[in-house]
């Protein structure tokens, strides 16, 4: 019989010397250790298993691969880069490696795919782990599938929700009015924010907008806003944007407001996949962090965006507005035609061209993005006092024509680091109508897709530009969008899906 | 505009030379490409994105990772284990990268996650794709979690078993009758599978039997046979040992014989998961592959085994005799008591000695362990012509008790390859009783998870060994179990979990 030491007792533990690999792994950390190291037999650690991996007082959990052969010491332990970022250590400094504790929540992750509710305290603990970095992909992907095909019902939004906010920060504007604006998305284009805080800014309101990079999506605001001004910014930095504009446009996932919203969104982003409840619990544990107290909501209503239906979106209407009642914000929800993109551009540069256009009042900029962003604008006026009911958007475009929008977002871009001008792609590539028609339908998913295939988001200058919209007709030969991209490879596969997909703008003859 | 060339033509692509890495990263394929990689670049790929990578007439998917920095060169494309052995090459082979087709199937893995149900061609191009190695973990996860949380059912289940048969092997055995035996499992301990074969191949029956490695538990039959053989032989030499002795006790992993079963079966182990549906398919895919004729099996029924009560059974004895007649297979199914570990040893070398034991007639052969393999060795020898109904459980008693089945047990060894001496651990730990009393429930799945703790099933010697059974009056300090273990680490772990979790094995005062 042995004398056993205790669970957290470090001693027992044979240090290993940490070695940067530069392995980018994107969230998922991982540790390389030799087969042959001491700790895997003393452990009794196998491959791909999880591990805890300390230094000094910080300890992370992370993959554990096996590797053979010299590249690695047997004294070493391989970091990825964001092993190594968490822990922020120096090659050679001392790493342990154990067995991790078992992870509580997994009891009920596990009641929950198999169909049972999960109550207040199981997903407190299930967003915990995620939030503390102890589930591997594998379990995200189950647990986000598991609350799509059972949808969260309105107690579970609510407790996840609360639970999302509790493990972030919270931030306070000192002002006694925070407006704040959303739109689930969906539809490609739909690129409103920097428009509608210039407008409101411009009206002396404060709104210090974080924006997400994209989802599912061609382009997020942050991505858009990212080719026209630096949006990394920390938060006292974004603090005296706010202090001296009132408003910013800035990206939210650096400041922790969600951390476990943030690592689930990149599983999200993996399976293309979101579902109402984990969208009101992303959405509005953001707001909350963010401090907003009045909100308005973009809903785009269409067959091929993400709200299908008018139930589709009651459904969720209803429950965002519950749960942003129980953290005492007033929401404000306008449903909007999704039947076919916003503006011209879909995709990062693209889309920042757009707005330019619009706040520089160029005659041939995007009337129905202009149109949109003042009627969001125009009711965050009037929940600000600024506009009688019903006059917002008139006060709203008044604001973008007399110049006033584009002063207040010349101001931000330089109060966030400057102004910077949105790249143009080297490669393009127009489709054109195979015969003369009528633009029919627009499946903004395939649109989106095509976009992604070009390179968008994470080449800022891809996606598409599209030259026509819903009704128009068009002769044979007619440009009907233009493929933007950076690589040869990505506008080969752009162009193969879009001719493999050629009703994705589906002409009728006339 | 610019001339395109056609999706499939590869002379667009650069050519990288292959690296073997020696990383072990099991069946998830990895590359490794210096980010400054001009294919990278050129194809626009980011990191942790899935990639084709083909080397001659093999093309694989395989996840991307980006390195920076001078361990791998600016024209190299590194590669893992399961990437090196799967496009079977060299070092310095000529490899290239590039963006895969888009997975056709992902469509229909949305609708299932979306709660629709998939008819036969959808499900068959999923398990097509899985088989192919076009889904990533977290698609295979999200895909096993929304056909738990809404159930597969039975026209699904049924596509589900033909689409897997469809994509491995199909043995035949040139037999008119193969028996088989089947144990859905949950219970530890439960190997019966190794005297069932001796007992039924003594009398001259087929039983060609290929067993997994353990899914969500201690031990897989697998596991335990290999420490007294070999099981991991080509079907070349399986097909010897069955002509030879009339049975076999192998793994059936390298035989293909259900190739999405096994990717997934991974996943599974990694969520500790499993579904009826799921389940059957798995289960039947692979008695069609493996030429099974007549099955007996045998589902355990109690409040912590995998199967908890009798509506359960039901439901999962209906789906299986439905799926199994549609493939022409004779199935009887034997319900047993699933209230508490079977015979005295949980892990892969504790169960071989309990084996040895009863085949040898120790006078402590565990009893329970051997009636239950009465029960379906007489089933089987039943289906067989070869004892009369309700009198194949004396007959296969008579054939352990007179050393028919322990000859046939060495013989078979012996074919397979040799029979070896099961380990015994160097480590282990007594749990004794912190008070008299009586033995009045023990909890299968903490039990399982305190085994796996010490470190089985990859530790062959690990495992809890059982002093006790339900209903027995015990002292105060009175061994309970012992936990036996290869590594501190690991004895650790699974003290501390059963000092935590004292109400695995629940004493009531008497």
């Amino acid at each position: 019989m042995n004398a056993l030491q205790t669970h957290g007792d470090e001693s027992a533990l044979t240090p290993l010397q940490a070695r940067r690999l530069r392995i980018h792994t994107v969230h998922e950390s991982v540790v390389f250790l030799r087969s042959d190291s001491p700790v895997c037999k003393a452990e009794g650690l196998g491959t791909q298993v999880r591990v805890a991996v300390r230094s000094g007082a910080r300890e992370i959990m992370a993959t554990l691969y096996q590797v053979e052969g010299e590249a690695l010491g047997v004294d070493e332990a391989g970091l990825s880069e964001s092993a190594w970022n968490q822990l922020a250590i120096n090659d050679g400094d001392p790493v342990s490696i154990r067995h991790p504790q078992p992870v509580d929540s997994f009891s009920a992750l596990r009641r929950r795919i198999f169909g049972l509710r999960l109550d207040d305290t199981s997903l407190r603990m299930v967003i915990s782990d995620i939030a503390g970095g102890r589930y591997a992909d594998v379990h995200i992907a189950s647990f986000l599938a598991a609350c799509t095909t059972l949808p969260l019902d309105l107690d579970e939004t609510r407790s996840l929700t609360r639970a999302m906010v509790d493990t972030g920060v919270r931030l306070d504007w000192g002002a006694p009015m925070v407006l704040d604006k959303h739109c689930v998305g969906g539809l490609p284009g739909n690129r409103t924010t920097p428009l509608v805080v210039a407008i409101v800014a411009a009206h002396g309101l404060v709104i210090p907008k974080t924006s997400s990079r994209a989802i599912t999506s061609p382009a997020g605001t942050a991505d858009t806003m990212e080719t026209l001004a630096p949006v990394d910014l920390p938060i006292e930095r974004i603090r005296q944007v706010v202090e001296k504009e009132g408003g910013c446009i800035v990206w939210g996932g650096a400041m922790q407001l969600s951390p476990a919203d943030d690592i689930m969104i990149r599983v999200q982003r993996a399976l293309d996949l979101e579902n109402d409840g984990q969208m009101v619990a992303s959405v509005l544990s953001k707001k909350v962090a963010a401090g907003a107290s009045h909100i308005v909501l973009d809903i785009p209503v269409g067959p091929s965006a993400k709200v299908r239906s008018a139930a589709a979106a009651d459904h969720l209407e209803q429950l965002m507005k519950a749960v942003a009642s129980d953290f005492g914000m007033e929401m404000v929800v306008h449903r909007s035609d999704g039947r076919q993109p916003v503006g011209r551009g879909i995709g990062p540069a693209l889309e920042a061209h757009d707005l330019l256009a619009i706040l520089e009042g160029a005659p041939d900029a995007p009337l129905d993005l202009t149109e949109r962003a003042c009627a969001l604008a125009g009711i965050l006026l009037e929940m600000g006092g600024k506009a009688a009911a019903g006059e917002g958007a008139a006060l709203a475009r008044e604001t973008l024509a007399d110049g006033r929008a584009l002063r207040k977002f010349e101001a931000i871009c330089e109060a966030q680091g400057g102004r910077r001008v949105p790249p143009v792609a080297p490669l393009r590539q127009t489709l054109c109508a195979p015969e003369a028609g009528e633009i029919a339908t627009i499946d903004n998913r395939r649109l989106a897709r095509l976009a992604k295939l070009a390179g968008a988001p994470e080449t800022a200058c891809a996606g598409v530009e599209m030259h026509v919209r819903l009704g128009e007709k068009v002769d044979k030969g007619q440009p009907l969008c233009t493929i933007h991209s950076a690589s040869k490879g990505e506008l080969e596969y752009a162009q193969a899906y879009a001719e493999a997909n050629s009703d994705i703008l589906l002409l009728v003859p006339f």
